[in-house]
């Protein structure tokens, strides 16, 4: 079935009772399924998560959107996570859906934000349309405190909506990419600079693959190290290549993996890619999971 | 989502009315998905799947059975598969639901039969109420043509049901069965001795796995041979011990893989172990498969 994951990030991790109001958005979308949600009262931020067909998690974001926007007041706003709205992000994730089309959608999100609720939108990831966006940490760089002055700036005019401050909001950006998956691999050692060879090794600013990010880390309990990585596009960069390429680096230095960690949400396609690798299964489709036949289905 | 799939077969695979009727039946229920069905002129046998929570399934195969039995006459049928009744085979099989369930659904589902169309019933494989009736093999032994005189015999009393040769409908015989997984690796030669060789370590009866069923089998078209199994309990004997055992019986003759296959419908719960082994990810949950989220949920 085709689905779109969406998980906006609204600025408002302390007053549970405005969180609610927002989640009840979600909630009232029929063909939407919440998640998760959860609030941080330090970020001062909550992380709502929910999937479906796309027009019904458009719509539900529309709502969660429009709620967020006339309960939140950016003005008097503090938290520890970096943010530039009141709904600081609204990332669109396709699931079994086309990249092209799921950046379509966020374009027309961010396009219905523009025209409606005439709040600032910043496109970014997948749905960037200057090539100075793609990243949210430039895009959201001086965060809410510094966007008055940005907006200003021509270079920095938004992609949809007015190039207007609006104290109680800010902007919102909003995303299209790809889902992201979660891979940590521990090793037999505490040698903390050979987990941040290894790192450099496989990620791609070092020269490792494109779709990687890692870094090194102490497992100080374990008395371990940790290669800790984000693999952004697992079609493109799969992870069982990137798990025998750590291994590999680790063997020519006499360590071992001792295990790995898939944190979080994993895509069925993940899956399927590590059947057909390691089971050398190249036919294998995920069409043939039993369970694949109930989705969507009751 | 606790699931049971079911696979019917019946004794009528020529007449595409009959079949359909029974089909029919399957359809008619809220619940329960129909996943596939094909009928075999030769065979003269109809092999319907159907998926969904129990007891929409157990209802589904009620009708379909008592539409079954109403439409076939055993006593002209004429066909190359091994069968006994008119409803030759009911196997419930557990996706996601306890195995002992899954067999009191299959005991449920047998008293039904006996109780409401007096048919006799035979439970195998793990319904099986008596040590020699595990295997369909011994409990089909003779067929149809053979079972006027079993009945009689008090060592092959029904399960359910009167010890009555009803010539329009034989017996039913119903199972609970875990889902099968059907692995066949090829190797890099032609040498079937050598595929037979490691088919034989592998497999239960000559002391290999327990739930392992193997032979070796020529693929003269690919110029190789192919070790072709039945894994009958991946949870307990899981797929990835078992393509590395292959692998390294081939390699200790100097004999490489080239591919394997999976044939057919494969549980989530054999994707998790392949995750889980491969990738030393040892605390993976398929739980963590977004698309699970949307299973039995629309």
């Amino acid at each position: 079935m085709k689905s779109v994951m969406c998980v906006p990030n609204i600025s408002e991790g302390r007053d549970l009772d405005i969180v609610e109001q927002v989640v009840d958005q979600v909630r009232s979308v029929t063909g939407v399924k919440l998640l998760d949600y959860s609030s941080d009262p330090d970020h001062n931020r909550s992380v709502i998560s929910c999937i479906g067909a796309p027009d019904p998690v458009f719509e539900a974001c529309r709502k969660l959107v429009a709620k967020a926007v006339s309960l939140i007041d950016m003005s008097c706003h503090k938290g520890s996570h970096p943010r530039q709205g009141a709904v600081d992000v609204v990332p669109f994730i396709p699931i079994d859906f086309p990249e092209a089309d799921c950046a379509a959608l966020a374009h027309r999100f961010g396009k219905w934000i523009g025209e409606e609720l005439k709040v600032p939108v910043y496109f970014y990831e997948d749905a960037a349309r200057l090539p100075g966006r793609q990243s949210l940490v430039k895009v959201r760089k001086g965060q809410y405190e510094a966007l008055e002055e940005k907006l200003k700036d021509p270079a920095w005019a938004p992609d949809e909506g007015p190039a207007a401050f609006i104290p109680e909001t800010g902007s919102i950006q909003v995303a299209s990419r790809f889902p992201l998956v979660a891979l940590n691999i521990n090793l037999a050692t505490n040698d903390l600079e050979l987990a941040t060879t290894i790192a450099h090794s496989v990620r791609h600013i070092n020269g490792g693959f494109r779709y990687v990010r890692a870094i090194g880390l102490a497992l100080e309990e374990l008395d371990q190290v940790q290669v800790s990585m984000n693999l952004v596009h697992y079609v493109k960069t799969p992870i069982p290549m990137v798990m025998e390429a750590v291994k590999r680096e680790a063997a020519r230095f006499g360590v071992n993996v001792v295990k790995s960690e898939l944190v979080g949400p994993v895509p069925l396609g993940a899956m399927e890619q590590v059947m057909t690798y390691y089971l050398q299964a190249h036919d294998f489709s995920s069409d043939q999971i039993i369970e694949k036949s109930l989705i969507g289905w009751s």
